[in-house]
C-alpha cells in the first residue's frame, strides 16, 4: 500500500530533509517537490547528494497534482501554510504543517508574536498538535478521523519547543516545579536552524568559529513551549548559534519545590522520565551522570535526554538533544503521518546517527 | 538467508563504520564486534549514537565465535590482519580485510614500504583485490570459489587509493597518458582518516581551522596506487588533512599525450568515463563543469567524479569524492561481500548523503 | 624599564597564550617558559607559529632562574601553584597564578570542591583576587605592598567565573535580584577550555559536530562565581562544550525584584551596566538589543556584553563574551601583573579581535 | 612622521583586514574607510570587533578627502581599480592596489582572461609588481620615485600567486626543472578567500564539512603565476576551497631534470631556500621534514614552506602557506607601501599567528 504524498517548500532545509526520509520510507511515495524559486532544476542540481538516486524535478507551489495526493508536507514559513492548508485539506488533502502557522491554539497569542491576522482560526479547534510523545492523544484522534475518510491537519511543534518540551514535561508533570517560578530555557541549534537563506548571519566566515545568542527575550518558540508546558509567561528562552550544521540542544532549568529538591536524587528522575517515556521509540533517557552529545542524534529521528538534580540551589537540569532538522522537523512531521495513516511509529525513520 | 559475520578492531573509525551498516544490512546478521581496548563495554556506551538500537557487547579479539562466522571483517592495523587472516580462512571463515596487509601483490613491496616481514606471502597469489569496479574479475573469481564452498581473503583497497583510481584508471585505460610522465595526485582526507587515536595532530584545536600536507613522498598508499595503475614510480602522491570529519577529495592530474590534448574535450572525457562505469551503482560522474563536493557522498557508499581537461597545459584534471570510512573502507569491504556472497552489490550501503 | 618574568606550565595553552603576549610586551621580558613535557624543545618546535620569532627553549619547573624574576606567571593545574608559589613568593617573586588554588577565600571550600587538602591556607589572607574590573582594591593593595618592596600572590579568575561575573555583577551590586533566588547560568567554552591534553572528548572527531553539556551541577567554577557575586548555594552553573577554537559565552539568567521588573527597561539597565563599567578599557557594553559574538573577542582582551530585560518572566538575561584563553586566562594575569607593576592596564594587551 | 591613507572597499574581508593592521600601524594615518553599501554606518556596527576601539565611520568611494591621502589602498573587485587609479595617481596619491587589474604585464592577457578592455594600459610600464621578496627591484624603484615626489602604483600580488610563487620560484631560478614539463599546482583556500559576499556557496551549510575544487582550468590566478615564474602555458592550477576562515595552502609540484632529480636532497634544497630568502623577514623555510600548517600563519604576514625531494618520480614537492588576507592580501600591501615610503619592511605587520 503506497499513498502518495509531496513536499510543499522542497527546496529549504527542512523540506529537503523530508525528501532525503520520503525517498526511502516504505508506504509513502513521493510524487511531487515544490519550491518555486527552484521550479524547473532537477533535485540533483539543487542538492547533488541525490546525484542519480533520483529524477524528481522541482515544481511550483501550485503544482496541480498536490490536490490528488493522500498528504502534503507544509515546509514553509508561517503565513504560506495559512495561506495553503485550507485548500488542501477541502480537496481530501491531509495536511502535515511544519511552519509555526496552527502551533498556537490561541490565535491572539499567534497574532501578537507573529504579528500578522490569522486567517484560519477555525481549523485550530480541530488540528493535531504534532509532538506524538506529548500528544498522544491528539494525534489518535487524528487517526481516527483519517480512517474514518476525513482529511485532517497536524500542527507540528517547532524545534526548540521539541527539544524543550521533551526534557521538560515529566519534570512537570510529576509536579516537581516551585510555585510561581520560571523555568530557563537556554538552548543551542546548528545553523540548519538559521535556514537555507544566505546572509550575514549564515555566511561561513560569520558563523564559524563563533557563538552568540539570538531573539533574546523575543523568539516566537517562546509561547508555543509555555502552551506545551502549561507555564504562560514563565519561559525564559533564549536561542544561541554555534557552529555545526545539525543539531539542537536545550537545556532547561526547572525550578524545585523545596520537598521535591530535598528528596528527589537524579536516579529518581532517571527512573521517573524512563517510565514516562516507556514504549517511545525515539526518546532515550540517559544514565545518571551521562549528558547527551547532540552528534549522537545527528541526522536520526532520536531525543536523547540526561538529568541532573541540583539539591544545592534547589533545580533540575535537563539537557536534551534533537537534530534539529529531523526530529525538530522533517522527521517529526512523518512521525505524525505515520501514526495518521495506520503505519509503524517509525516507518522510514532513521533511530541512530552516524557513529562519527 | 541471514549470515554471520562479525567485526575485528570494530572499535576504530573503520570498525565502527562497518557495525553501523551491518546492524542495517537485509542479509549478514552481526554477531560480534571485538576491541581489545573496549572488551566488555557496551556498544552504546562507547558510541552513544547506539544508544537503544543495539545491545552488543565488545569482546575481545580471540573471541570463539570468530571462528563459526561466514564472514570476518578486519578492520585492524597493518601486521594484524597478518596474525588473524590465516587462521580465519583456515576454519573456513572468509576474510575482507581493511588493511593494507594483502593488497600488494608483491611482498617485497610490501616490505619495503611497511618496513616489516609479509608472514603470508602465499596468500597473495589468490586474495581478491578488493575495488568492485576496477577489479571485477577477481570479485567474481572469489565469488566463484566461495559458491564452491571455499573461503576467501578479500584484500580491500585503501580510502586514497580507492577515490584516485576510480578518477584516474578510465583515462589510463584509454591510453590518454603521455608516455612516462608521472601522475600528480593531491588528496584531501577528513580527521577521521588519521583514525581514533587521541593525539596532537588529531586534538580539535590543532585540526580546526587548518590544513596541511603529510607523510609527502612517503606515504604508503603510493605504491597501491602505482600497482592499481600499472605505473611503477610514476605516482606521485601528497595526502592533506583539513577540518572536516569524513570525506575525501582525490584531485588527479593526469599529463595527456600531445595528440589527445589536441583534441580531447571535457564532454568526450566525461562520455567515455560514463561508458567505462555503466552499470556501476556508486559511481557518478558528472556533467562537464561541474567537480563534486566532499559533502554529496558523505556518509554514502558514492564515488562523484569530475573532469576538466586542460588543453594548454596537456593535462586532464580529475578530481574524486568519496567518503573515507564508507566507499574508502567499511562500505567498500561490505560491497565486496555481497558480491562474494552472491547479494546484490547495493545490500545494505546507503546510495545518498544527507542532503545539508 | 625591563621586568624579568616567565611562564611555568608555559606548553598548555593558557600557558601558551601567556608566552605570546608576554613576547610582545613592552616591559616584560620573558627569560624562561617551562614545560617538565616539552624541556630542552625549542617553542618553535612545539608551537611552529613561533617560527623565526623567538630563540626560547622550554625548560624543566625547578629551572633556577624562576628565582632571579620579578614575576611568574603560573600556569599549571591545581595543586601544582600550591607547590610553587610560597618558595617563589619567599625568593621575593610575585606571583601571578592562572590556577584555581589561591582563588577561593575559604580552604575549606576549596578542600570540598577540589578534593585535596590546602597547604598554604595562610597566603590566602593577603592574597589579591585578580579580576581588575571587579576587586580594583584589591590590586590596588597589592600594587601597593609591590611598590614597597613586597612581593605578592594574585589569584587570577577562572574562565567561567570572568565572563560570568562581568555579566552578573553590576546588576547584583544595584540590588536588582529577587531576594533568594538562584542565578541559572548556561555558557559555552571552545575547546581550548578543555586543555592541551589529547583524549577522547578533545579528539576533533568527537568535538566537531557536536555540543554537549558537561560537569553539570559539579564544576568548580560555581563556587568561584558564588564567592564574587555574594551568592552562595544560588548559582545553578552548566558549562557546554562548542566547536570552535577560542571563545567563552556565559548566558546569565538573573531573576528581578517584582517592583525592578515592573519598571526596569533594557535601555535603562545598559546605562547602569556602563556606568559601572566607565574607565575599564577592556569590557563593552553593547547598545539595547545587541548581544556579543565571541568571534569578536577571540585573541583579545576584551569583554562584550549584552543585556535584555524580560519583564514577563521577571528576569535580566545577560550575554557575556570573552576569549577564555585571554581575558579568560593569560590576558587578565598580564593584566593584574600590568596594575601590580604601576603599568598601564593595556600594555601588551591586544583589544581587538580579527575581524574575520 | 604620519602619511594619510585610505582604504576604498573597507568592508570587504581584504579591506577590513587593511583596516585592522593600519589602525596599529605606527607611520600610517588610517583617515578614511570607504564602502559604498555601508556608507554611513559605524566600522564597530559592520565588525563588533571594532567596538570601543575607533570611531571612524564608512564613506562612499568618491569621498574627496582620498585625493588629499598619501595613499590609498584600492580593495575593490576587478575593474573597479581600472576605474580609480589613474585620478589618484594624477592627484599624487599613491595607490596600492589589491585587486588583479594592473597584475598582468599584458593588457591582451588581461583582457582574455577577464574579459573585459584594460582602460590604462599605460599604467603597465611603470607599475610596480607588489611581491617584495621577488621583485624587490620593482619596489626599490618605486620608493625611489617616491622619494622623489611622484605618486607610484603598485600592483599586490594575488593571494594564490603569491603562495605558490613564493614556494616555487627559488627552484624554477635554480634551473631544477625539467625542460617543457608542466608545475601542477593545487591549493586549498579559506572561505575568506570566497569573499564576504553571502551566497549559496559562502552559506555554512553548503562549505562547512566539505572539500570542492572551483575554478578548474580557468581560475584566473593561472596567468600571474605563470607570469611571475616564467613559464607561459605551463602551469596546471586547480584551486580547493576548505572549511577554515583564514589560510591558504599552496601544494607545488615541480618536475625536475633528470640529473637534478638523481643528485639533489631535501636538506639541499632547504638550503638553497634559506639563501634565497636570507633577510626576509616574512619568509620561513622548515626544515627536511616539515611541512607548514595554515594555521601557523593565520592573522600573520608569514608565509612558511617546506620541501621534499621525491627522486622516484623526479619531482619537487613544494608546500607553502600564507594567510591569503594578510600576506595574500592586506598585509602584503601594507609591506609595499612600507618599502615605498621607506619604512622598517615590518611595521605593523604581525610576524607571528595565535598559537593555538
Amino acid at each position: 500500500m503506497a499513498y502518495k504524498v509531496a513536499v510543499v517548500g522542497a527546496a529549504g532545509y527542512a523540506g529537503i530533509e523530508a525528501v532525503r526520509l520520503l525517498l526511502d520510507h516504505p508506504a509513502f511515495n513521493l510524487v511531487a517537490i515544490t519550491s518555486n524559486a527552484d521550479a524547473g532544476q532537477s533535485l540533483a542540481s539543487v542538492y547533488p547528494s541525490f546525484a542519480g538516486v533520483s529524477d524528481l524535478t522541482f515544481t511550483t507551489h501550485d503544482d496541480p497534482v498536490l490536490a490528488t495526493c493522500d498528504a502534503v508536507f507544509l515546509a514553509v514559513p508561517h503565513t504560506a501554510a495559512l495561506a495553503a492548508a485550507p485548500g488542501l485539506l477541502a480537496a481530501g488533502v491531509s495536511v502535515f504543517d511544519l511552519s509555526a502557522d496552527y502551533r498556537l491554539s490561541d490565535p491572539a497569542v499567534y497574532e501578537a508574536w507573529y504579528n500578522t491576522p490569522h486567517t484560519s482560526p477555525e481549523l485550530l479547534a480541530t488540528r493535531a498538535f504534532g509532538l506524538p510523545e506529548l500528544f498522544a492523544d491528539d494525534l489518535s484522534a487524528a487517526a481516527a478521523r483519517h480512517a474514518a475518510g476525513e482529511s485532517v491537519l497536524v500542527a507540528c511543534a517547532g524545534c526548540y519547543p521539541t527539544a524543550t518540551s521533551l526534557g521538560a514535561f515529566p519534570a512537570v508533570n510529576a509536579g516537581w516545579m516551585a510555585a510561581g517560578a520560571a523555568v530557563v530555557v537556554d538552548a543551542i541549534s546548528g545553523v540548519t536552524g538559521a535556514g537555507k537563506s544566505a546572509n550575514a548571519r549564515t555566511h561561513y566566515c560569520s558563523a564559524d568559529e563563533n557563538v552568540e545568542a539570538y531573539g533574546v527575550c523575543k523568539h516566537r518558540h517562546t509561547p508555543e513551549i509555555e502552551q506545551i508546558l502549561g507555564l504562560p509567561d514563565r519561559v525564559v528562552f533564549t536561542p544561541h548559534l554555534a557552529p555545526l550544521k545539525r543539531g539542537l540542544l536545550s537545556t532547561v532549568n526547572i525550578p524545585l519545590a523545596e520537598g521535591v529538591a530535598q528528596t528527589l536524587t537524579t536516579e529518581e528522575a532517571v527512573e521517573r522520565y524512563r517510565a514516562f517515556y516507556q514504549g517511545r521509540p525515539f526518546v532515550r533517557v540517559l544514565d545518571a551522570g551521562q549528558m547527551p552529545k547532540t552528534s549522537s542524534v545527528a541526522g536520526s529521528n532520536a531525543c536523547q535526554i540526561g538529568l541532573a538534580v541540583n539539591a544545592r540551589a534547589r533545580m533540575l537540569v535537563v539537557t536534551s538533544a534533537i537534530d534539529n532538522l529531523c526530529k525538530g522537523a522533517a522527521g517529526q512531521a512523518i512521525q505524525c503521518a505515520n501514526v495518521v495513516f495506520g503505519l509503524d511509529e517509525r516507518s522510514g525513520l532513521p533511530l541512530t546517527a552516524l557513529p562519527v
